[in-house]
């Protein structure tokens, strides 16, 4: 077969698992917002027997024998081209597929499933023996996992590589130490000041339908296309990308909390302006795809955070909010509005921190997990470990389990070299943030006179229309003009959260 | 290989053709009830690739011979036998999926797709000509379609045959005959007494909300398991089948017109039951599948008509129903409600028809639709021959073709031998019924007591658990101790509309 003829039969494969893919993501999203609870055993038939067909067409030889044909082909010849981006990344899918063998898939999506099912029970009686045999086995798998795909450096890099393609352990290191150095004074500086009650602001309710009405209206409004999208209460809130033209956004709300249902919205959101701002022309091929876990975590958050807690947007925003909500805002400024819902205070829960804590709660994670592979910690003696680090980064200790290290599911699933994704997110938003703000800003002043799309459309040709073509650090520096760098967070949030 | 490992490989085949049709069948669902607009031709993927796969499944050639290894042998010896009937019925599937050449498949779904869009396109500006073509093409691919499958009497047995396994036209047309002659009297009698003006039952805003409330309500107290399903609104109402604990109820109500909503809702709760009370141990085989389309017919119909115009189901609700909505109904008698709502009033089109004129809509169709088949008769002259039918048996003249010909999108689809299955359902289930009645009744009276989980629980031993054990006339003379027979149709309506 040529290459020209190998590559089109590389594309319709690669479609077909895409589309394949997109029934098990429909299968998913169903399953969490639709499906009557007694469902779910016959969903679990639908769902395997799909995911059985992908992973089939993931691992097809001919696969290999067609990535063989056209690697090395004039086709490829320039590294940015279409045709080598698709190849490149197929290899490194293909790759990774078929370094695992059948036993280990198998044996990892059984004990994923007990795992999470025995955290689940765990957490709800605050029992972390009963979970630690589970959690010692799935980090025995991951290792066995690691090395099956195989390092140079660190073990942990094997994992991380599949969240972060690229990314290493060092640079993570070295990011998370400089970091750490940083946050740890400013989250100190600012105890004092956080330390107050609950004020006005957030003191009165809030309707979950008028939440909905305002926080699904802004969404719109800044972008979020919804003929091609929907909103869904769910069970947390979530973004599903089922294809071009429909991008699903679930959400929940708390009617004494209006920040948290609506700060998620933005968040989820800026998942969804990626997926949409992909190029249709590309679905199913690497080339429509998201670069990493991080870059989209990115996305989010920098609506989320440096977007949706700044001043300018509520300048804009908030007369409408409180038009919306009379009753209980009716006698907060804006300013005592803003200072609510950005306070910092220090806590346990990861999923609840504030903006400048949050990233301590992952490099902990870091470490721990690191440990974990590496063997250097039991599971059994994860909660002291636990504690001793919260201690020491947060001033905090847990007083039980399930306010320490039984709070998160992801270690039970078996997703180990996830978390960093998430300050990598926060990270990688700032400095994108930082350079929009150079070239297209002053961004406040644009959000206050209600001009959102500039940022948008930044997003879109700087990052969202290039899909897979460069990796995640690649697409940082061509962006930005500078490498992996923590100093336009610290600057960001010192800036926004340092004492007046 | 064995017999009875060549049946265990037939069973999984058929489970998992069963599980991607139920993928499918999610897409269709979630189509009509979630997806936004600009997914649609994503959408389309998804749904064709899923269909491929199945009928990869469904024409595997390795199925003949799988199929050849238990024929005959000792497995399938007893004809009644849980094997001897799904491998009669994968056989019958194989034959006829194999018989109709690829070419033909893709030209069906080719013209389909392109005829109900002009058939969308010709109802909305009531323009039969330029459907006419359209309509032609349809019926001579139909008539390729039957070829291909075979028959030994009439064409129209080869179309009939997918919908209503076994019935033939001579037996329809016998039927179709007998229920004419007594219909069209009966009509002419009731003539008078139904055209008066809308009463003041119906008069009165119904709620939507209230609506959905009531409807739902009575759907679950009847024995629709809502842990094992679910109601939506929806563009008109259907039943989606998704698999053992998701059955699902999409609905549409009217504000100014409680019957028609409520009435639907029963009447997907019948097809809902009937799905509900297979048994889910069969689920993928024929063992675990509805008899035929008339046989799933009778159970919607019979909860829609013959209990939920009853008197005795109304002496038991109509109190709940007059506190739900009393503006409307305050000042209404159940007797003058239940008047209003059976109705008999001769129109023009058949999903507005009351249950008297209900069949004569049919007949006309069945009648037209043999002749297009035939040749006998032209699409160009279908309006023509619609006009006179109607005239005859029903009185009314349609003023133009969009209350006429392009009234049903089943043609355009190559819905051909389809609506006799509607009829069918009213016979049968007013067989069962009589049968019901004699042998756990008088229904009426549990009714009025608020009970109706005998009828439920007779019609799960008697129709239900059977599977596809039997075909339908064989399980109506099993069941009511007679062969097809219209005169327990003619009995009920005649008893309870006939003229005081």
């Amino acid at each position: 077969m040529t290459p020209e003829k190998s590559y089109e039969e590389l594309v319709r494969i690669s479609r077909e698992t895409t589309l394949l893919a997109s029934c098990h993501q429909l299968l998913q999203w169903d399953a969490e917002i639709c499906m009557p609870r007694a469902g779910v055993q016959h969903r679990g038939e639908q769902m395997a027997l799909i995911a059985g067909l992908a992973h089939d067409r993931a691992t097809d030889p001919r696969l290999g024998d067609l990535l063989g044909t056209v690697e090395g082909s004039s086709l490829v010849a320039d590294p940015e081209s279409v045709e080598a981006v698709n190849v490149r990344e197929r290899r490194r899918d293909y790759d990774r597929e078929t370094k695992l063998p059948r036993r280990l898939v198998e044996e990892l999506a059984r004990v994923s499933a007990m795992s999470s099912q025995a955290w689940s029970e765990a957490r709800d009686h605050d029992d972390f023996a009963s979970f630690a045999p589970w959690l010692e086995k799935t980090f025995e798998l991951a290792r066995e996992k690691a090395d099956a795909y195989g390092y140079t450096s660190a073990r942990y890099d094997a994992l991380l590589d599949e969240y972060e393609p690229g990314m290493t352990t060092a640079q993570l290191t070295d990011l998370f130490t400089g970091l750490r150095a940083q946050l740890v004074p400013l989250v100190d500086s600012l105890r004092d000041s956080s330390s107050e009650s609950k004020s006005e602001a957030s003191a009165g309710e809030f309707p979950l339908d008028r939440q909905r009405k305002f926080s699904e209206g802004v969404a719109v409004k800044l972008g979020f296309d919804i003929e091609g999208g929907r909103f869904d209460l769910g069970p947390h809130p979530f973004c599903t990308f089922l294809g071009p033209g429909d991008v699903r956004i679930a959400l929940r709300y708390h009617t004494d909390n209006f920040s948290s249902g609506f700060l998620a919205v933005l968040h989820e959101m800026g998942h969804a302006l990626y997926e949409q701002g992909l190029d249709p022309a590309h679905y199913g091929t690497p080339m429509g795809e998201a670069v990493s876990l991080g870059i989209h975590e990115s996305q989010s958050r920098m609506w989320e955070n440096l977007v949706g807690r700044s001043e300018g947007f509520w300048r804009h925003f908030y007369p409408q909010l409180q038009s919306a909500f009379r009753e209980p805002l009716m006698n907060v400024s804006v300013d005592a509005f803003r200072r609510e819902m950005n306070v910092v205070r220090p806590g346990l829960i990861r999923v609840e921190a504030d903006e400048v804590t949050y990233n301590l709660h992952v490099i902990i994670r870091f470490e721990l997990e690191r440990a974990l592979l590496d063997g250097d910690l039991r599971a059994a003696d994860l909660p002291g470990a636990w504690a001793e680090l919260y201690r020491k980064y947060l001033g905090l200790t847990p007083a039980n389990d399930r306010l320490g290290s039984l709070q998160d599911i992801h270690w039970s699933e078996g997703l180990i070299g996830y978390f960093p994704t998430y300050t990598l997110g926060n990270v990688y938003a700032a400095q994108l943030f930082a350079t929009a703000d150079r070239e297209i800003g002053p961004l406040e002043e644009k959000f206050a006179a209600g001009e959102f799309s500039p940022l948008r459309e930044w997003l879109r040709e700087k990052i969202h229309c290039h899909g897979k073509r460069y990796r995640a650090t690649q697409l940082i520096e061509r962006t930005t003009g500078k490498s992996l760098d923590p100093s336009a967070l610290i600057a960001n949030l010192s800036h926004r959260y340092a004492p007046a």
